[in-house]
């Protein structure tokens, strides 16, 4: 093991989901009460129910778990209050990560690193670079827990800026080499979110950030490839959270809902495995 | 009044609010419960007592205020629920903006903007723009509503990534250009937050945007020059909502708070007048 690993605590625990369950995969619970089977609708919170059969469906499978807060935040007080009982139910082994994406001003971006950290206990959470340094040490300075930071994202919109260039390096690289400064600067732990649909961006970027865990969304739904983007990103301890959402909570709609999700779960487990056989 | 104007309803809203008050004033609800007056503590929702008699204090100097999303979710629940009440009261007249900055794909923008266009009834939201455009068009798809987009920046951190050139014009150039694209696609109504930081770049702005308004944070704790900022920054319909958090609602900090806000809110009011005598 190198050296310039961060084995903040923090990673440690993804690491240690990685050897034990041999899976690099990240399940996201980003439940629209539109798309849930019928048959849970009777439930008092019908969205925690489906998250509870999912989490136990694919907990087997998984390292992590990224709750997209927009779905939970989109149903007012109902839908923190699901958020609560779902953060709760959670396995304690599987690392947690609150999609907020959020980043603003330093006094603001303190208010919503206290939000997701402490009125919240997930391990990890999405920051926003666009405003800068001040806008993101705030969460770094929480050094128990793991930033992912924007840098190339999955969808068809990173092509607008994310992709600008100076000539010498684009918006993106930009990203990660002042952000890893302001790392050094906090003590805190860094990671970023690339795409799975830029398999021939991802070996570059492994180059800059050779030690940090990548959070990996764009497989499945928006059609990022697996194999490519595990073979041109991994390290020599994962360094990859694949994330699934959609294709593996909803893969199936019917009362045997949970099962063909722990069947899609699965079946990324044994894909991913491939790449965790020396960690 | 020229044609090129946009003169949705929405924004006739904010005119009407400026020819009626005479001012650009934007109150920044940026309560936090360990800065409010001790005395207020006793209430039920300290938090929903103290933005009460802001709001009574300063609504006849305002024609908008801004709530800053992250110092009410940090609270939990309870912090939704007293958002809920201050969103309520307050007056009809005044123009209300979700400081969200907000953006992620497609599908979980379209969630964000449910979240505050319709589960809370704001007029107005901030959006970040990183992630391009399916990020930000969602929030456009709401044609009755303003997207305030993030362009310039009020803090030290805008430098990093925000003046990122091409050589021919900077990231918040760029971002002003295409999101032009992006209203018209939509029929939506932009805005753009420019920092008051700024004074240098905001005639350069008015001249990429003409019709367009900014919302601008930085006057008072941030140290932004206000009447630099407005002439250079004004258009025919005002263009302007200057924002004001800190140096309003904690301008006192005994039982006379309210009395003290007022008296900013006042100055501030007197201020941008100056700029309102031709709309």
């Amino acid at each position: 093991m190198n050296s310039y690993y961060n084995l903040s605590m923090n990673n440690l625990k993804i690491i240690s989901g990685i050897r034990q369950k041999k899976s690099l995969l990240c399940v996201g619970l980003d439940t629209d009460i539109q798309k849930i089977p019928a048959h849970l609708l009777g439930y008092d919170d019908p969205i925690f129910e489906f998250n509870r059969q999912i989490i136990d469906a694919t907990a087997p499978f998984a390292v992590a778990c990224k709750i997209n807060i927009a779905f939970y935040e989109c149903m007012g007080k109902k839908g923190w209050d699901s958020l609560e009982k779902i953060l709760a139910y959670i396995p304690q082994e599987i690392f947690t990560i609150a999609d907020a994406k959020r980043g603003d001003i330093g006094n603001t971006s303190a208010m919503y690193a206290r939000t997701f950290f402490e009125t919240y206990r997930f391990d990890g959470i999405t920051v926003a670079p666009y405003m800068g340094e001040d806008s993101v040490k705030p969460f770094l300075e929480y050094t128990d827990k793991t930033v992912f930071l924007l840098a190339l994202t999955s969808n068809k919109g990173a092509a607008d800026f994310q992709w600008f260039s100076n000539g010498e390096r684009t918006l993106y690289q930009a990203v990660i080499s002042q952000s890893l400064q302001w790392e050094k600067e906090t003590g805190g732990t860094l990671g970023y979110v690339v795409g799975a649909t830029r398999p021939d961006d991802i070996a570059g970027i492994r180059t800059m950030a050779p030690d940090k865990f990548f959070l990996v969304p764009g497989v499945g739904a928006q059609g990022g490839d697996l194999h490519s983007i595990c073979q041109k990103g991994k390290n020599d301890q994962g360094g990859l959270l694949i994330n699934a959402s959609r294709s593996v909570i909803y893969a199936g709609s019917g009362e045997d809902f949970a099962l063909k999700s722990a069947e899609a779960a699965a079946a990324l487990q044994k894909d991913t495995a491939l790449y965790c056989k020396e960690i």
